[in-house]
């Protein structure tokens, strides 16, 4: 992607006023919703520049490549924007497991049936 | 669900200083992204209750009931919190259009191929 490209995206991104915008992050081909998290400015550059997710810790206050502790890297097809640019879709391929725990997906440990 | 379920699931939930929680609706079996709304503790009482889904808006500062003036409701089969109880996803069946620019989603007009 040229730098004129990443520019377009990231005008086209409306970031809260922490300067962050949730990121959600889905399997690509399973279409599992893996977790969410959160971008800044320089977050989203990199993920769209290098094609790995990259995001924004908010409790460390700081730059989180996910993956580099656990290995459990993102490889980032698609960046997708809704409708009013203030929320990131990220279609990715995750290695191993995407939550913290262990489980595939954040989502996996408190599933609560509503109606069946 | 009990209302003592409604009152676990809620406890379970880590409403941000705004008293808010991110929510995530996902088409329940195409696995579509749907949308990225906000719920606060009324309006995820009210999809427990009611299975259907219902909303925060922060435009507005009040309850959005979604489908209310499309017709386009989202019919909740399940509720899942994440690894920390800070987002929501919403298992749903959507009628019509997710998104109010009347594409299926809010997902599918801004797509930026990274790597394909």
């Amino acid at each position: 992607m040229s730098p004129e490209q990443v520019q377009d995206v990231i005008a086209r991104t409306r970031f809260n006023d922490d300067g962050l915008v949730p990121a959600i992050a889905q399997q690509w081909d399973s279409r599992e919703v893996l977790m969410m998290a959160w971008m800044d400015e320089a977050a989203l550059r990199e993920t769209l520049e290098t094609g790995r997710g990259i995001y924004f810790s908010r409790s460390r206050g700081a730059r989180w490549a996910k993956g580099d502790t656990s290995g459990h890297v993102q490889q980032v097809r698609e960046v997708r924007l809704d409708c009013d640019g203030d929320t990131v879709l990220l279609l990715v391929d995750q290695t191993g497991a995407a939550c913290h725990t262990g489980d595939r997906t954040c989502f996996d440990a408190d599933v609560v049936v509503v109606a069946p």
